[in-house]
């Protein structure tokens, strides 16, 4: 069959860089190719891979590292019918380029193109979307055990395989030992889980924890498997058919006997560790792994190298994690004009400004030393620097114990993935009035990163919490008096949320400042009044869309109507007489945040309402619409959100009947 | 000294049924008994925990488990300098007694006496408090790290310990695994974390999951250590002073040579199992581990007995997990009066109707089998039941993955325990639009069990995501429909939160309806109009303050201004027809719910708000106040929170201007 396969492809011609990757238009192209043309494929299909991530920028060092995983999965599997998911999903563009995506993707991560994620919306191929870590394994189990209950009705849905891929950053999270520790148990169907434990022993930065120690140390005591070790050790462990019972008798007696690894002390059948890069090795390991039957939920270990195959990844520190668009051949990257510094690099310049004050203050991250600027805290203060590996529930938690002993814990996560720890927000802090403090990165739109990684629910899910303090920074220097302020703040929970992105180019201050507690900042006061008995419009902007209320005004000026501009600074608690005095004075109250439907503008609405106030002023709080935003640029974003100064002007002037003209 | 101890007690009169007990005032009185008096004490610490729970209701077995564990603790450790963390808190009765709340004790759990759970507020015993399971190991190590820092100031704090006590169940959470994972890295003071394994084989209801399979295993591999083993095995673990990287190399070898236990290999020096009620062996082992320095984070194997020494506990199949009132000798509890079913039994029954019919039903529960209702579930469908541990993140990526296949998935999670999955609702459910049903039980205020327990965000924190359906049911008889229709319904995620405790006594349907998505229903329409250009006041509740408003709209009668009354039925997506009706027709519109700011009453607003119709309406949304309302009767709790029928006139009459006379 194989040799058949070659002698048909032999008769094509071999044009372009890409003879055989130009060929494969679904996985079915895949099934005939000898392991040597699998090998001339990955070839091809890294170069293709490096050659996109140059003109598109994205997460490019992980999908080096699986570019003969990806082959052979697809070689060796039967997708889609056999589910493949990818943990994160940021590896998988050479699986987008296999599965029918490739004319499209050099529109990866642009507007209205590809995602940088796996996304159901978008291939039959993506059976289960991602972006947030380590959900494949619950999602892979949910799929193989549907599989069994639909095999009732169509046989053929008993032979499919369900394959999640996780890397071993992502293996350390909660979820995933949670997953694992139902997979053995969960009755039928779970016997077709095959989870792939991609050991690049990096997560975005180095991983940390026991179970990274844990995975070096089964490397260094196991030889990688040469393969005839493999087929006898593979076939060992794949009865063909065995009784329930026998086979937990069996389980329990291997466990015994053995000791087992971490994983088949969990249940799984651990194969491995074997090389991820070689394709001699990895196609046959798959087949078996394809064809046992009854053989309960497998554990493959599989090393790779993150960036592998491209030099200047492969020697870069962070193996090209996330790329801007570079030069293929020197690798440089193409990071633009020198814009204002970011937020995240405003916030972590102050908080190393206060810890070298405070020796109470700790830096918590869950994973994310780079990416939330902590890296710094840690070259400075490595003693007083947490990497709590991606475990964001127990990174509150442990700062909550921290902070029950006078110390100064700063969580430093993004938005969207604090979501992993609300409850511990909740139960952990914010019931105990501890005073952890939240910088909260990625707050509002992301730009190219989608949905996912969007931090727009965040005023709502904690500014229902009592007791907590939330903030938001108008521009960079606000951040820079917000970080103090959080640092000074011993009385209980504050939070502070802020943009991805560049600052507006403000020149930061010497010295910070603290922040009295719940006030607000005049920034404008209303003109001329128009003649009426109380005056025009008030915007109360909480975050950095004040910028876009500048804006507003000016435009509001030109129809006689200069607004009076409020930077909030706090969602909680609220400037309660500043808003009273809003409401009472102007016709017409604005707020606006970079926040979904239950935040700032509620919170300002239920004051508003307990007094009566609501009654007296035409209240328009703007929110971001309720639907998902795609990726796109951030502007673009705000743009369709209806958050930018045009769609300021026109709420204020329809509140006011005055028609749009200009 | 023990003698001298010994002696010191002889002279003094045992009276009263407790003679050893009725000298302890803090743990101090503990230290200079002898092991034998401690057995005494723990004979009588029993007795009382029995007496006690029997008056007060409340968890009872699993304070039972561990009376002899509670008091080795206290006599050989250091508290309140050393921290001992009670994970979940509901097994600290006989610690709440040791620790001078003997006085208040049956008070517990009473309105305005003490909590069924730790508490810092209550105590300075109670190092960090809890009520939802897995925080303590993350606690703990946030402690003993601040310990280490404490330490370089004043050197007392170096040899605290930090005692972190914690079930067989509650490890399995995916929590307690990362802050496992990080324990062993996280470098000075996290070697003086000790975690006790509380092994009973028991969680709520008996435990799931791998790690229950590994537990059994590694009891039925190794005896119960002899005191002498123990001794010696103890020893050999505890070098007195290694150089960090000789610790290193050491835990290294340790671990290639023996294979290690699962904990050893997350990091943990393993002690165990011995007998956790056998004070013979925990007072010498507790005193090893106290004594020994730079040993790494221990982990400790007890095994207990749910419902120890109690025969109608110990033979009860739930060990009397959590009871009410009951008499001592008998051990029957006191249900009282036969009242209406709880919504969770009316949820359960109409579950299993709609699952006889549809094969493609499945019912998730994360460790609540009993609580959810979901037990009759399980001996109807065993095989499509899943009760997958304390894991609710993965639960709801599981129902995800479930989904995705087509089938029909409830994942049956109380509200504030739903907190622990929020990521996994917004990320893998909501922002994919899988159709995964929510039966969200305790939503609201819950009495007994108080704030850490009260389900009353989910209204926001689900409501600010797009794409889900929220429901509440204003009665039983809407829970029926409601179950029946997040059944029936394919198109996304869709979720129904109903209350603790009993209905409101209506006789139930044969027949189910399936309601129409986002339509209300308007139960009473205002009456006679007051000759005004608009009526008076509108009610639109949200859930089951229906019942007050019914109440309340019979006072407003008696004012002439009977009120039109809407059950909304939908928080998502708003009746908007509906809506505009109430606020073009009414001067007054109140919104109800039994949850926070940012809920229902928010998105009422912004709707109304978008369209101009604020402005034409006294919008008065009702929702709980900003604080943490403590454990009382659900009644007071709603008195309190000001969301009862008086309440609600008092806000009727005062938006319309008119004194309350009546």
């Amino acid at each position: 069959m194989e040799n058949e396969s070659a002698n048909h492809l032999k008769s094509i011609p071999t044009y372009g860089r890409f003879p055989l990757l130009d060929r494969v238009h679904t996985p079915t192209d895949l099934k005939n190719l000898s392991i040597e043309q699998l090998e001339q494929l990955a070839k091809e299909l890294r170069a293709e891979t490096i050659d996109v991530v140059s003109t598109t920028g994205g997460h490019l060092g992980a999908s080096l590292g699986v570019v003969e995983l990806t082959v052979a999965l697809h070689a060796v599997f039967d997708t889609p019918n056999d589910s493949l998911i990818w943990d994160v999903g940021h590896q998988a563009y050479p699986h987008k380029i296999l599965t029918g995506r490739r004319e499209f993707i050099r529109t990866l991560r642009q507007p209205g193109g590809l995602s940088g994620f796996t996304k159901r919306s978008e291939s039959i191929y993506d059976p289960f979307g991602a972006a947030h870590s380590s959900t494949s394994i619950s999602a892979g189990l949910g799929i193989a055990v549907a599989n069994h209950f639909k095999a009732k009705k169509d046989p053929t849905y008993d032979e499919r395989s369900v394959i999640a891929v996780i890397g071993d950053g992502s293996i350390s999270a909660g979820m995933a030992y949670e997953a694992m520790n139902n997979a053995a148990v969960a009755g039928p169907g779970a016997e077709r889980l095959i989870v792939i434990l991609n050991d690049n022993e990096m997560s975005i930065a180095p991983p940390v924890g026991s179970m990274s120690v844990y995975l070096s140390q089964l490397l260094s005591s196991r030889h990688f498997l040469g393969l005839r070790d493999l087929a006898a050790r593979v076939a060992s462990k794949l009865p063909e058919s065995l009784e329930k019972k026998a086979k937990r008798a069996e389980e329990y007696a291997r466990a015994l006997m053995t000791g087992g690894t971490l994983f088949e002390e969990l249940g799984f059948y651990y194969v491995g560790p074997i090389d991820g890069h070689n394709l001699q090795q990895l196609v046959p390991v798959l087949r078996n792994l394809r064809d046992a039957e009854h053989i309960g939920p497998v554990l493959l270990h599989v090393v790779t190298q993150k960036g592998h195959g491209y030099k200047p990844a492969e020697s870069s520190g962070d193996k090209y994690h996330a790329v801007s668009k570079f030069n293929v051949i020197t690798g440089k990257q193409n990071k633009g004009p020198p814009g204002p510094p970011s937020y995240t690099s405003v916030f972590s310049n102050e908080l190393l400004k206060c810890a070298e004050k405070d020796d109470k203050i700790i830096a918590i991250t869950a994973a994310m030393p780079s990416g939330t600027g902590l890296d710094k805290f840690e070259q400075k203060f490595p003693e007083r620097y947490f990497d709590v590996g991606i475990a964001e529930q127990h990174a509150v938690t442990f700062a909550a114990g921290l902070a029950t002993e006078g110390l100064r814990p700063f969580c430093a996560i993004y938005s969207s993935f604090l979501q992993r720890a609300y409850d511990q927000v909740m139960h952990d802090v914010v019931l105990q009035n501890l005073p952890v403090r939240f910088a909260i990165d990625r707050a509002g739109l992301v730009g190219a990163d989608g949905a996912t990684h969007a931090g727009t629910f965040d005023i709502a899910y904690l500014g229902c919490l009592p007791n907590i303090v939330i903030m938001a920074p108008s521009n960079e220097v606000e951040l820079v008096h917000m970080t103090a302020t959080a640092a000074a703040f011993d009385e209980g929970p504050i939070a502070f949320r802020y943009p991805r992105g560049p600052g507006i180019g403000l020149s930061l201050p010497a010295e910070s400042q603290i922040l009295p507690i719940g006030k607000g900042k005049i920034i404008q006061e209303m003109g001329e009044q128009t003649g009426d008995e109380k005056g025009g419009i008030a915007i109360l902007s909480f975050g950095a869309r004040l910028a876009e209320c500048l804006k507003a005004a000016e435009t509001l000026k030109q129809y006689g109507l200069p607004p009076t501009i409020v930077d909030a600074r706090f969602a909680k608690p609220l400037d309660k007489g500043l808003i009273d005095q809003l409401a009472r004075n102007h016709k017409v109250l604005i707020t606006i945040e970079e926040g979904s439907t239950g935040g700032f503008g509620a919170f300002v609405m239920q004051h508003l309402a307990q007094n009566g106030l609501l009654d007296h002023v035409r209240f328009r709080p703007m929110v971001l619409p309720d639907y998902f935003i795609n990726h796109n640029t951030q502007t673009a974003q705000y743009i369709e959100a209806g958050l930018d100064a045009p769609s300021i002007v026109k709420i204020a002037l329809k509140a006011l009947d005055v028609p749009l003209e200009i």
